[in-house]
């Protein structure tokens, strides 16, 4: 199985699937890494890695999915089987989502439903919850909304800071997302995952 | 410090923490069970541990503040420092919450701020989260919402059924429920707790 990362930042959970890749845990072959930003650093561990990147500016395309259609073609090069976002920013459009259907997964710093959106670790801190985490999910339309694959808990303690629990956070996905894409892509080959399959 | 539980219904909360009183495991008097409802068992679960009981029958008052104007008047005779609600399915009027401004306390069977009403184990389960909970939260006027005290992360796995769930999720509660009991009251004693002091 082939697939590809989409990131737009620092890709700390890019480098630890990459990591995982390396030590056999991931079980797929990580093709391509693809940016909404040149400087994104996770395109610099790609590199390292030997992982072939495109960058491609949103500011060359008039609508979301003629953006998402260049990516798409990059993928018909490999070809790509599912899709791994790792801290990428933007929305994808319906078509693409409709491509690569229940084939798209992301990692949310907290446990959804709670705390949707851009900013989990610190609307949960702020929320002043005792219990928050990871999880790892199917993407559709709604955003953050589609089928959970796992999640994890992470215990916040009157001592932990914002930074303390975003570190804690971290460390939590790095080790279930490597998991969790490995069983995923298992899923895969071994049939086609469909609606309601999940 | 002397309190008071709200119930409806089977009163298995209750029942620990009656339990938890005699281990000595809450010290706070446990001083009346209040319910809406005559047929409550909780309410032979109080007997039989000899706490006071009252029912109040809601047909008997045109506004909710006027019910809770009762319950209130019930506890002039201890006087009651604060309630505790176990499985009570009225909400407060914000009379009674200024009353007992912060001294009100509540659990829910799931991490809040998601799964909030009252069917939080069924709705956690029908929509696939891996992680629940159990929350002990202040009663503010926003349902659900108030101040969380302590949460407690219940993992639900493919081999969970609905009812597998909730005696997970009970027993968890029956656990949690006492020892946060018997911390308020703690606070409490040593200090008024006011707005933004949790």
């Amino acid at each position: 199985m082939n697939f590809a990362v989409l990131a737009s930042g620092n890709g700390s959970n890019l480098q630890a699937i990459i990591n995982a890749i390396k030590k056999k845990k991931i079980n797929a072959n990580l093709k391509l890494v693809v940016s909404d930003k040149a400087d994104a650093t996770a395109l610099v561990r790609a590199q390292k890695a030997k992982i072939a990147t495109c960058t491609i500016n949103p500011k060359n395309f008039d609508t979301r999915e003629d953006f998402d259609r260049k990516i798409l073609e990059h993928f018909k090069e490999f070809p790509i089987d599912f899709v791994v976002l790792a801290g990428y920013m933007r929305l994808l459009s319906p078509y693409f989502i409709q491509q690569y259907f229940h084939k798209i997964i992301n990692i949310h710093p907290a446990l959804l439903p709670s705390f949707k959106g851009t900013h989990g670790i610190r609307e949960a801190f702020a929320y002043g919850v005792k219990v928050t985490g990871v999880t790892v999910h199917v993407v559709t339309e709604d955003m953050d909304a589609g089928p959970i694959l796992a999640q994890e808990a992470v215990k916040i303690t009157t001592k932990d800071t914002l930074e303390s629990l975003t570190e804690k956070i971290h460390r939590v996905e790095h080790r279930l997302y490597p998991r969790v894409i490995d069983w995923f892509a298992k899923s895969l080959s071994r049939r086609q995952i469909g609606p309601g399959r999940l």
